[in-house]
């Protein structure tokens, strides 16, 4: 036949001979995700195809247990699935999941008892106890330096980026960030900067390298913390910055500033205040400080799928939850940024390079892991291109600090002492 | 004698012949406000000060029963002693106050079950209801154009300037204000915007002059209505900006922006939700806005006096209470600015205005207000200068909200088209 016989059924076109419990299947899963521009493809060559839009990618899912699962749990199956090789996507796999995003009925409301009460237990499992956060930032950031070197910028930056222009390279969009957090911080020669979850030591020695401050910056992640003070020896920068292998319930000594870029999401929320403790106690109220942070603009939690093989424990909080951090020590937020957009951005950067590292990133590690780690990159860029995921800045200071700038306008019109020669220049549209 | 004869007290030195009771009665005003470097006096010429510490200025105290008040019920009695002219202060009054302010426990741990129980009441009495509002608002911005006329810039914005530098007046930085909030909402020609709570017009018709854009304005001060109606008429804007006596609850139509500069302040914390339903009502998830108003870094009210005498009704909110009103229909923070400094240098502008028009003010009123708004402008330069209040701006938006720029760069380097002109430069240091 020429035409493809269609029987529409809740608006959804079915190619003709789809079984009918396959049919009902389907059917449930586009109740649950609303009507996406998506095509469902079984492995026969059967065809499901929403009604009135575009398909922006093609769902090939391989076995029929493979779509039941996705009823009882589409959490947890469709991820095992993806990266079992179960379900594939043909196309463009973040603007597929975007599209999920974006039909996604609004709050979730249909969510099942089931996966509350799974979620809530795998809370339990992952909880951030001095020992727990070891072992889950065990599970992330000791994948070995070698992988993250594929991959990510070359200094190793493992957090969103600030692009001055869409069109920076995301080398030249970390370092800009590095120092945008910097001159956030207004950094003067001789200030003691204490670090909360450093990474692999990039902040701590840009600021070290370019503002002439010490720096004391804490990580639980042992492989982290050997490249770290690697760097810092190799740079002649030991005595200015050392780096402790401890965790952030553990941060000792005084300071002017405290600084801590993507380690909020590891810290539960129930212990921010005790974070809010550990600042005031070494920054006091003449401190300032900046946090940088996955939020959200509504209470979530990440799904079980990203806690269970990619983030155990991690948790983004909204702006009213931070503010648990800051509030019982009366520190004012002096400055917020929302830098969505740019994570999205950056995602799309470190999504590419992985691809393009397909070969090395296989011969490192099973097919199992290559896919998962695809389709957490790829649905991190939807969650952040639809907003479901936000990327937060706040400066903060103590009610006795120093006068700071009068003005934000240096940060745009002063590039700083780290940005003078640099290639990238400011947008200007 | 040629040396005073002090006697040292608790840290507090004496000027010999200080009868028992006032010594004692002064000894408790030490203790709550702490060691402030003021110098008390008594009408006779007596004096205390306090040991160690360079006063900043005298307080002139009239009579024993005045101070007994001061320590029954300090926040009232010493507005009410002040206004009544029973407590003069010598020197710079906001500094004086500032010392207060920064010698005040933190916390204000000690309140009295008194104090607590008659703003607990005064709450209750002034709550802001349709009619509450309505009295509370007409109770200040209803005391005459004209008597505003007299200190506020020529626009007649009674809120937060922005001044680009220290050194910009006072008409500078109002104008410069109304664009800033102009450009951080981003306007393109042909918005259709709802401003609640428009003072004398200024912001609306700034908006509709330079940015081609259609303003609902609301504003329950029929003073302010009427002479923002005249405004509008005056320069031919009555079509692009329609001015409507009308509460925020009733706001109706639809918007593509919504802004409120200095109104928040008089909303019921426990009215939030329903200010958030307002702005979702009027522009949707794709809509954006803005929220301009007088916070805190702390859960705290204004002083029994400011809303017994000043503004009955208002309540300044920590970042986190205003989350209320926005996360319930998931609009993401964009930005958020704290422009602390900028209300203690506006707030010193009007008072010095104020007092250069003191011939005309005390032509227009009886000596009592013309000291209490002298108390209230200085001891507002003095709350913001010390951080026990803050000035926020906030930028937010819908989850389907248009993209905006891609950093905040332009807000700085692009000066938009209002600027072009203008005397004022940018901050470059």
């Amino acid at each position: 036949m020429s035409q493809p016989d269609f029987a529409l059924r809740n608006n959804i076109r079915f190619k003709g001979g789809t079984p009918l419990v396959e049919r009902w299947l389907l059917q449930q899963i586009f109740k649950a995700i609303g009507p996406a521009p998506l095509r469902f493809a079984f492995q026969d060559g059967e065809e499901m195809v929403p009604a009135g839009v575009a398909p922006v990618a093609t769902v090939v899912i391989r076995d029929r247990r493979t779509l039941a699962r996705m009823i009882v749990d589409p959490e947890i199956a469709f991820g095992e699935a993806f990266a079992g090789g179960r379900i594939e996507v043909e196309g463009d796999l973040a603007r597929a999941l975007e599209a999920v995003y974006e039909s996604w009925p609004s709050g979730r409301a249909n969510t099942s008892w089931y996966q509350r009460v799974t979620s809530s237990l795998m809370g339990w499992r992952q909880a951030n106890s001095l020992h727990g956060s070891r072992q889950n930032v065990h599970c992330h950031y000791d994948l070995g330096n070698d992988f993250y070197k594929l991959w990510l910028d070359p200094q190793l930056v493992y957090t969103c980026a600030y692009y001055p222009s869409p069109s920076a390279t995301l080398a030249e969009a970390q370092e800009a960030k590095l120092d945008y957090v910097c001159r956030k911080l207004q950094l003067q020669p001789g200030d003691r900067v204490i670090e909360a979850g450093c990474g692999w030591g990039a902040l701590a020695l840009h600021m070290a390298r370019h503002y002439g401050v010490s720096v004391r910056a804490f990580n639980i992640s042992h492989e982290q913390v050997l490249h770290a003070r690697q760097r810092a020896a190799d740079e002649g920068l030991s005595d200015k910055v050392e780096f402790v292998e401890d965790d952030w319930r553990n941060i000792s000594g005084n300071a002017d500033l405290f600084v801590s870029v993507g380690m909020l999401e590891h810290v539960a929320v129930a212990d921010y205040a005790r974070l809010g403790e550990v600042i005031h106690r070494s920054v006091g109220d003449s401190g300032r400080g900046l946090l940088h942070f996955i939020g959200r603009s509504y209470k979530g939690v990440f799904s079980r799928w990203i806690r269970k093989r990619i983030f155990p424990g991690a948790y983004a909080p909204t702006l009213g939850e931070a503010m648990n951090v800051l509030q019982p020590h009366r520190y004012a937020v002096t400055d917020f940024e929302n830098l969505r957009p740019h994570y999205a951005r950056t995602l799309e950067h470190w999504l590419e390079r992985f691809e393009q590292s397909g070969e090395q990133v296989s011969a490192m590690y099973d097919p199992w892991f290559q896919r998962a780690w695809r389709l957490y990159l790829a649905g991190s860029i939807a969650a952040f291109r639809t907003g479901t995921l936000q990327l937060f800045q706040i400066s903060f200071a103590g009610a006795k600090s120093r006068p700071t700038s009068w003005t934000r306008a240096p940060l745009y019109t002063d590039q700083g002492p780290a940005q003078r020669g640099l290639a990238w220049t400011h947008a200007t549209s």
